[in-house]
């Protein structure tokens, strides 16, 4: 491990280091489920996991937040003084379904260190990224008895299904919640030499479609030929949603879309962007997408949809001579700056009406909605974080656009403060996928780059200027 | 009931009818479904249960054939003499899968009588209609201490799976099997008051192709726009079976075609068709299928190919963000003649090759493949059948083509001797799906029918002249 020797908290992670490990393997055999009703109680017990680690870390005022779904978790440390920065530091304690299970080399929610990652559902997405901030926290008190700004901790429970309740929860906690900046703990890096920092992240719409064209399965012998079939419909569907051209179909998909800046065009152009290493380490043997784009573009500066998850007829073993009456199929679309998700889930919506058969009935609800987020490069407080970023990691921070989406447009839209984003996360983490995984090396620097995050932006004045 | 009281067999059903239905029950409470290998040994008892049935009828020889799969059953009647024709009788004992099983009224494999109706999987396709076969010899043999033909019965246990293994049965068992007809007991009618007799059968190639994409699943904001998709592979291969015409794609599909001769274009126009009642029964509100042809053509006379399932990514409540990385589509083809099963096998596999964007893989395996079946219409065993059919349901017979797909042709082809089509089936029996049904007065009618034939049968000869 390679921790800078002059930074506060480096002496914190060698002592402390075993404590920090059993609470992130006590954490992860929570399997809080957020997506799946069956696992509510265990996203409730992460919630309380959550809140009892904040307390002992050394944060007050500790609370869960009650939503229609399921809870947040709240605590903060407010003594820094009215002349320091208010600091909302945002992660979430829900993860995602594990499934395929059999793909997993080691239970996902029994959590093994092996070559120095640590392999469990939630690791890096989201639990550990909280971790480390939370111990940051524990590590300055207990240097300094005091932090050099006023943390707000809050942590969701519902981040991987879309964030449904979250606008609600912070419009009824904005009081509670207000601050000068935002921190978001729940992003990546392009590699552990090569640190990076989000300057924007993709909305989402997600959507679920179920067409029903028969009463009940039919024998496609006896009918099969005459009569709509349910599966077939969610295949052109979801066939249909692209042109040859890989472009999204949906009429006006591209209207709102805000071209990149200069700035960022030339940050994305300077990324060194090996494809064949890429493609290594995301599993595939070819590339696809939007023509006239780079992947770099595609994955992050670009809007798309991708059918997530489509199902329809037997899908046992061997076959079963039937025309499906039922069938479904998912799709979430990445958004980015200025598309509007209430636009794109409609147009979506006429989209499916318009293309369905006669005769086929559709029922579509939408499964979250995101909208896109942006930070300006040049704000000072980005500066303060990339010093940070190249003191930990040791050059300087290149801009990147998340393609993944978050509730990070609606913590700075309610709560009118800048997001900064300092994730750990790498690329080939498998968020989402079988053996996800955090590198614990990028897991201690992270610790300790909270800690050296706090002074920077404490040094900023307020408003952070 | 309105069975012909001159039928030989009326005073048995009725002496009789109590026994027979509680067997019926019995046999339909094994749920032998094929397809799935965890009820592999339901098929084995549904096998031992029609062998006990066979015997205890009065059928001699009885034996358990063995396949490299399910077993079938064997047993005779051989003592008509050598100047009578010998009958093979063939049905099956294995069933379809039962899901989606929340749909089903009563329990699939707890028979229930409602309404004259016995509701059960397997109730019509196929135990029923081998019940009364056996039944009648029993009746018969009561009787007369002898029956009219000698009579081999062969009840399969791979039917529902497409008969993987039952040509290689065939083949080996050809010696015992020699015969001069056959009757399958598997088919159905148009309606109780428009008796029919099925006079071809299309053939089926069930195919399963499984994509892969990626290692594993990848988040779809990580990922998405520039990787592959599983899910949309396959949904590109379903959508892509049809032109907008409604005619399958694949290359030269339609090349081996034969017309229909004059005799059935006419049958085929004669048949009284309501296309709103035919909706209603099927319980769908559209129809579609191959532009230019009728309703009856598209259904029994036209190859069709179907989507049977589609399976990829995430089908669990709300949402998970992923790239799926394998998902499947499994695609059954009717065959009519002279359409070769193999040859369309291999063009679906090129197809399917072709298909493929670059860096995936497919794994496309046959499950199943049954030639297209016709019987001439002027045999004289097909005259001593409609007699019969005339006898019992009171009108002449129309002549039908069944859109499903059965080891007919391998019978007729191996054993070379005419096949003919006593079925008492219904179309709204909703066999492979939720609510399968048998019309009782249906059975009870193809008993006493069973037992008119034997003597049709053997007054024209041997051969069947």
């Amino acid at each position: 491990m390679t921790l800078p020797p002059t930074a506060r908290l480096t002496p914190f992670v060698s002592a402390d280091r075993d404590r920090i490990v059993a609470t992130l393997h006590a954490w992860l055999r929570i399997p809080s489920i957020s997506a799946d009703p069956d696992h509510a109680h265990d996203v409730r017990d992460s919630a309380a996991f959550c809140a009892n680690l904040l307390s002992d870390a050394g944060l007050e005022h500790v609370a869960i937040l009650e939503t229609v779904g399921a809870p947040a978790v709240y605590g903060d440390w407010l003594h820094a003084g009215p002349d320091r920065p208010t600091v909302v530091v945002y992660g979430h304690h829900d993860v995602q379904p594990v499934d395929p299970v059999e793909l997993w080399h080691s239970a996902p929610f029994e959590p093994e260190e092996r070559d120095g990652e640590c392999f469990a559902r939630g690791a890096i997405d989201d639990k550990g990224q909280v971790l480390y901030e939370v111990e940051a926290v524990r590590g300055l008190l207990r240097l300094d008895a005091g932090l050099p700004v006023n943390l707000k901790f809050l942590v969701e429970g519902e981040e991987e299904v879309g964030s449904p309740h979250f606008e609600t929860l912070l419009q009824t906690e904005r009081e509670r919640l207000r601050c000068d900046l935002i921190v978001v703990s729940d992003t990546g890096m392009l590699a552990p030499d090569l640190p990076s920092t989000c300057v924007a992240m993709r909305g989402l719409v997600a959507v679920d479609v179920t067409v029903r064209t028969a009463r009940g399965d039919l024998h496609s012998g006896l009918f099969g030929g005459a009569v709509p079939n349910a599966a077939r419909v969610v295949a052109e569907l979801a066939a249909g949603l692209h042109d040859d051209e890989g472009r999204v179909t949906l009429p006006g998909f591209y209207d709102a879309v805000r071209p990149l800046s200069a700035a960022e065009q030339a940050s994305l152009a300077s990324i060194p962007f090996d494809e064949e290493a890429w493609m290594a380490q995301a599993g595939v043997f070819g590339l696809q997408g939007e023509a006239g784009r780079t992947t770099l573009e595609r994955v992050g500066a670009r809007p798309t949809a991708e059918v997530v998850g489509i199902t329809g007829g037997y899908g046992g073993a061997g076959i079963k001579t039937i025309v499906p009456a039922t069938a479904s199929v998912k799709v979430a679309l990445r958004l980015v700056p200025d598309q509007d998700p209430d636009a794109v889930a409609k147009a979506f919506e006429d989209w499916v009406r318009d293309r369905l058969p006669a005769g086929v009935t559709a029922e579509i609800s939408g499964e979250g909605a995101v909208a896109p987020a942006v930070t300006p490069v040049d704000h000072p407080a980005v500066g303060a974080l990339c010093r940070v970023l190249e003191r930990v990691w040791g050059r300087p921070p290149l801009f990147t656009r998340e393609g993944g989406s978050g509730p990070e447009e609606a913590l700075g839209r309610v709560l009118d403060a800048p997001v900064l984003f300092l994730g750990v996360g790498l690329p080939d983490d498998r968020i989402h996928a079988p053996n996800e995984r955090m590198v614990m090396d990028q897991f201690w620097r992270g610790l300790v780059a909270a800690g050296e995050l706090w002074p920077e932006l404490a040094a900023l004045g307020i408003p952070a200027r």
